[in-house]
């Protein structure tokens, strides 16, 4: 059977090693294995979050509220927009698969970093859109401003902080980019770590509200599943102008978004604590990574997310070290795929963090 | 800000009213509201899933085990097939999705019966296919037979039972028609309501380990969102020859099965009992229907779902009917965007079905 052209050159994402995995192809006990490659909240969840869904359980066998009103108005509450500027989506994944098929066709252009968060240039594959990157490793946004006026791209890509290096860029400056580029360029603004920013450095905060009513072209994305500990609901949002979020809305799909899933995330708005000790705990960990990077002579990128990038020497493997800490039941990140030798690590727990430093200190 | 043409053509499906918004319109109290709109499982859940997604809620932070090898191990089993068969979505409609992504595209035609499932021509408009359709209102494929000589479709849909309607061809019926099509049409067969009609009859019944051996072109489409009474926890699968399988399968986003969704389906195949039990109460509720049918002198389509489809007489309306139901907290669908004067009720508990008939008697 043929099918569409596209699907030829589309690979298919590389999740982080889920402990299943590990359990089935090395024998590991789930006890002996640390997980720190898919950046999820080491804190788990919010309590109140675990109340509540184990409250309506019965419900499961109810189609989602598909108007999503009581997420939509905890977000708009958040954020001081209104409903009609949110779209919610079964990660913000799928936000982004909505806004590439909205904007973008075969031969489209979509401008992105060199390096950066993998899904973007998945969902350009399915549309055949052509993906146009820049050279430097972090966002440079004059290059990026070069490439726009040179490329003409339907859609760009800024994602502050960048997943997966961690670095993040000036909100004074995005905002300068924004007002040089025309109306008809769709500018996604990627925040998915945006909360552990903000903690670390107050200059890098985008705020939504400014960039809807400044800008009919930009969206801003943020997720559920970093900061408030929801990486397994699958809940992130678009926060736009609403002429956009008409136009996403015409692609989501109905009950994109779980009846428990829906309720964990309204839950956890309702409980920022969890989520200021959540960064709190992080940073202090970070610390311990950067102490570790430097006895060990390896270079770390300054991280403004929940996890960090370690760029090995040139004597050292990251596919080798990965892999031999794979073996020993340590999940990290190996960023080969993206041609860094490095390797991502999640920031955890005291515990966990100590475990990666004694492992990962015999193969450097 | 311009956007494909595409979404000019796109209508947004209109799902069931949930309890939450009939609430909020009406000021009715939930415990007065009745909905009977969604062919929800009036049972619930199996007591065994509630328990077993109970026991994992921490795990809401983590991202799912995007190999999904245990609901994978549980439907191969059932079926009797491979894992390498199965692709699971979120809902059998992202299935629809992925595969209508993969073999239609813009000027693509894709063949369906006048009166079915709405998320065909949804995903459809998507890539811009053009839908065709038979003329008559039960599967005739005859008709169809002669619509695919005439059109060349890409893609036939076959829903069986059918929704709205509750109709079911026989499965030898279908197995002739599919040995007649050629091996580049791709045949989706919709058993969405498939757990009801072989208990009613089992020449409905279709074996998707024999249509997987016998035809490389056609996929079963099947959810845990009926019988399995899980509507909101968002589980479908397609079952097909392995080579359309990973064709999709490029088209699936990471993580599209959200941690308690697959805890919840994986858990729900161990309780066969419940399904068995769902379906003897919703066939002995629905003699009720008949019986009731009969009475009013209404036409009831002979159904092999969890539904009846009440065709209404010319001097009844059924905006009209199904509007004086709503405002008395009952919920049902109307079927006028179908073309058709005709209500969908879901078969719900003996006193669901009692406060139904009780109402919709005073408008008749």
């Amino acid at each position: 059977m043929k099918f569409n052209k596209n699907l030829q050159n589309i690979k298919t994402y590389e999740a982080g090693k889920p402990i299943e995995l590990v359990v089935r192809e090395f024998g590991i006990e789930p006890k002996d294995i640390v997980k720190l490659a898919s950046n999820e909240n080491p804190c788990g969840c919010s309590p109140k979050v675990i109340d509540a869904v184990g409250a309506i359980l019965p419900k499961m066998a109810l189609y989602p509220d598909d108007s999503m009103i009581k997420l939509k108005n905890g977000l708009s509450a958040r954020y001081g927009v209104q409903n009609k500027n949110v779209i919610i989506g079964s990660g913000s994944d799928q936000v982004i698969e909505f806004l590439i098929h909205a904007k973008a066709h075969n031969g489209s252009k979509i401008l992105m970093n060199s390096i950066t968060f993998a899904m973007y240039e998945i969902y350009a594959k399915h549309v055949g859109a052509e993906v146009i990157r820049t050279a430097s490793q972090e966002h440079d946004l004059d290059e990026f401003y070069e490439l726009y006026k040179k490329e003409k791209p339907e859609i760009i890509f800024i994602c502050t902080p960048n997943n997966p290096t961690g670095d993040a860029l000036d909100a004074a400056k995005i905002y300068d980019f924004l007002s040089k580029i025309d109306g008809d360029t769709l500018v996604v603004i990627d925040g998915a770590y945006m909360e552990y920013a903000i903690a670390k450095e107050s200059k890098k905060e985008i705020v939504p509200k400014e960039l809807i009513e400044k800008f009919d072209n930009v969206i801003y994305l943020g997720t559920f599943s970093k900061a408030y500990g929801l990486g397994g609901m699958r809940v992130g949002y678009g926060l736009a102008e609403s002429k956009i979020v008409e136009e996403l809305y015409k692609l989501r799909p109905p009950f994109n978004i779980t009846t428990l899933s829906l309720e964990a995330a309204s839950e956890a708005l309702n409980d920022e604590e969890f989520v200021k000790k959540s960064i709190t705990l992080n940073f202090e960990q970070m610390k311990r990574y950067e102490e570790f990077a430097k006895e060990q002579k390896i270079d770390i990128i300054n991280s403004y997310t929940n996890f960090v990038t370690l760029c090995l020497n040139s004597e050292q493997d990251s596919t080798k070290i990965s892999n031999q800490l794979l073996q020993k039941g340590m999940i990290v990140r190996n960023l080969s795929s993206y041609n860094m030798n490095a390797i991502r690590v999640t920031v955890g727990t005291h515990e966990q963090n100590s475990r990666f430093f004694e492992l990962i200190a015999q193969y450097l």
